[in-house]
């Protein structure tokens, strides 16, 4: 029997169980410690109202033989898909409800929609970004260069003409520097991909926090996406769905590689190794997607970027390098006094009782960053700004 | 960029969903037609009350920020993981809570898990099977080697000797045929495995049926299981959850291959490619497992055992060869008059109104024959069986 000896090329832990275990570890011999967590990016504020009756109301159908839901489309409902349809003609793109496929979250997806292309491809992925991408392509051994993000191109690096490339991983709003992509630079992408027949796995599980109208919410807004790249989405972040799980995953008909339907091997996919999301769950996304739902969504995204505004106001009062924080949740510092990654996150926990995360943990160009999200309270956020005036402004 | 070419070797539609579709293509033409399914394996009953109070419960706790739960643990909440410790202790197994993982399916498990192995494995797969086995090793192109389960070994075979395997599934109660392994036969399987360092991954999914104490519900009533076997659980049937969506999946931390502990491994592609189960479900299924609901599924259970007794009852009088429908939801019939199974089906369909699965869609062993599972009410199921006993019966 061979184990996939990839899994030995792994770091041992994934980035938030080590900081997890920093935190535990650090309150266990501080006990009064009163700690603020900007460092995972989870919400903390509830889903909607509106989300949370569905979601009540198809629970307690489930107990009912008359009302009960058994196993439901592995692609997800039609009323959901339709729903999605709907949200996506309000940003202005048209999709087909066969184009959707509802997941349990796009961390998911991201994960498993490698098991259609090959061992054999070049992965491009940018340097800082979610660890996922780069710890998912080292499990199937696949080829990986990175690309440069830094403070010379403010950490949005464009196609690296002469590179060859067939898997393109982008994320805007990035995760974790809170940079947004404009038009013109989504576009360069989408040509580089389809004139070497790439594909860009695009992750918009932040596209809900732009309100810059002039930036691309869905890479689908630019034309030739459709023949080159895979959209995730999530509801975490637009609707605190972060412990509900519910996300989905977006691939044209028009998406072909090797005279395969991509869209038609995803199906295949989630048929074979997926049962659907829970019928609750699904109702609870479509009730958040209404106008009444999106309407509160919109409130407690407001939240987060008035927090956004705090972390970034203060950075810029103390003379902190900083991007993000408009159109996205998260924040991305240099650390002050030129200390590194995990220095400043012991020297910070410690000194202000603040858990960020650091900037090595994405990429070795994160080396000497750190993020800090704004999915706290305000008044959480406030406070731990407040602490960092006081530690590091002189 | 490569596709997964493996995907090419797939047959073009998953089982299921050309049942599905033929059955929609009959009705469309005959409307008036009272179909009653007895194909796919969905149950008919409600989770039961404790785990729909949970449920709403948990669900209403998300629409508050107090009680809101976001990103859980990837592998589960110890309250669950720790219910289902004591579930295990209950039939005579003692596992950790940290060898299981909460997930949202068995199909999702039994799919994912092969990222752990290497694509050059030998892969034993009975024949007839769940067709999820096969087609989940032909997209990572794997070596595959069928066991004939046939009407002399009574469609449980035994280990081949000689044969060299690596991974080996196994599925008891089986679906399709509703065989069930004994002690000694499984530990025949054991030996076997850990003679050759194989991996056997172990579908649990029917325990909850196996109503005989002499036979074993988990494979780790058997010694030496732990160095050799994964067990795939689900609360699909035990407790209704089909569209709720819980599953869970014990790796001994005993397992070791190649170095690796694989239950490691698998820790580590959850918290990488997989977020976690929502957190009201993962509540109710904590209430599913509570003495109180145990008791309610154990009822609905035995409306499914009753009418499996119906449709044996039946098929022993009309002198119809059978095996399953003890110790399981699935009846494995030889089709009537000689026929094929995809002509037994249409011939059923088109004469009674009946739709059961074709055995030749689980292997080429099961041509000839027919599942036909008991999870309908008992008047469908006594109506289906009146109508079979009229067709049929001569």
């Amino acid at each position: 029997m061979k184990i996939n000896s990839n899994y030995k090329n792994l770091p041992e832990s994934y980035l938030f169980s080590k900081i997890a275990k920093k935190v535990e570890e650090y309150t266990a011999l501080h006990p009064q410690a009163q700690i603020i967590r900007m460092g995972i990016g989870d919400v903390t504020l509830p889903i909607c109202e509106k989300a949370a009756a569905a979601f009540v109301k198809a629970a307690a159908e489930q107990g009912k033989a008359e009302t009960f839901h058994g196993y439901g489309p592995e692609q997800g409902y039609d009323f959901l898909r339709n729903t999605i349809c709907a949200y996506y003609e309000s940003i202005g793109v048209h999709t087909a409800a066969s184009d959707i496929f509802i997941s349990d979250g796009a961390k998911s997806d991201l994960g498993n929609i490698l098991d259609l292309f090959d061992q054999d491809n070049t992965v491009l992925i940018p340097d800082p970004v979610y660890p996922v991408y780069l710890d998912t392509n080292i499990m199937a051994g696949r080829k990986i260069v990175f690309l440069d993000a830094n403070v010379d191109n403010g950490f949005l690096p464009l196609p690296p003409q002469g590179q060859r490339a067939d898997i393109i991983y982008l994320c805007s709003p990035n995760n974790p520097t809170g940079g947004v992509y404009n038009r013109k630079q989504l576009k360069e992408w989408v040509d580089f991909a389809n004139e070497q027949d790439a594909v860009i796995l695009f992750d918009a599980a932040y596209e809900s926090f732009i309100l810059d109208n002039s930036l691309p919410r869905s890479i689908f807004e630019i034309e030739g996406a459709k023949t080159c790249a895979v959209e995730f989405c999530s509801l975490s972040k637009l609707a605190s769905f972060t412990g509900t799980r519910c996300g989905y995953t977006v691939i044209s008909e028009e998406l072909m590689r090797g005279g395969m339907s991509v869209r038609k091997m995803w199906l295949r996919r989630q048929t074979t190794k997926f049962n659907g999301v829970s019928y609750p769950v699904q109702r609870a996304a479509e009730a958040a997607f209404s106008p009444e739902g999106l309407r509160e969504c919109r409130k407690h995204l407001d939240v987060y970027q008035e927090n956004a505004g705090i972390i970034t106001d203060t950075l810029t009062s103390l003379g902190i390098w900083h991007v993000g924080g408009k159109n996205s949740p998260y924040v991305w510092m240099q650390c002050p006094d030129g200390m590194k990654s995990w220095e400043f996150f012991d020297d910070l926990l410690d000194k202000a009782h603040v858990v960020g995360t650091p900037g090595s943990g994405f990429g070795k160009n994160g080396e000497g960053f750190f993020r800090l999200t704004a999915f706290g309270t305000k008044a959480n956020t406030a406070e731990a700004m407040e602490r960092i005036r006081m530690v590091y402004g002189r």
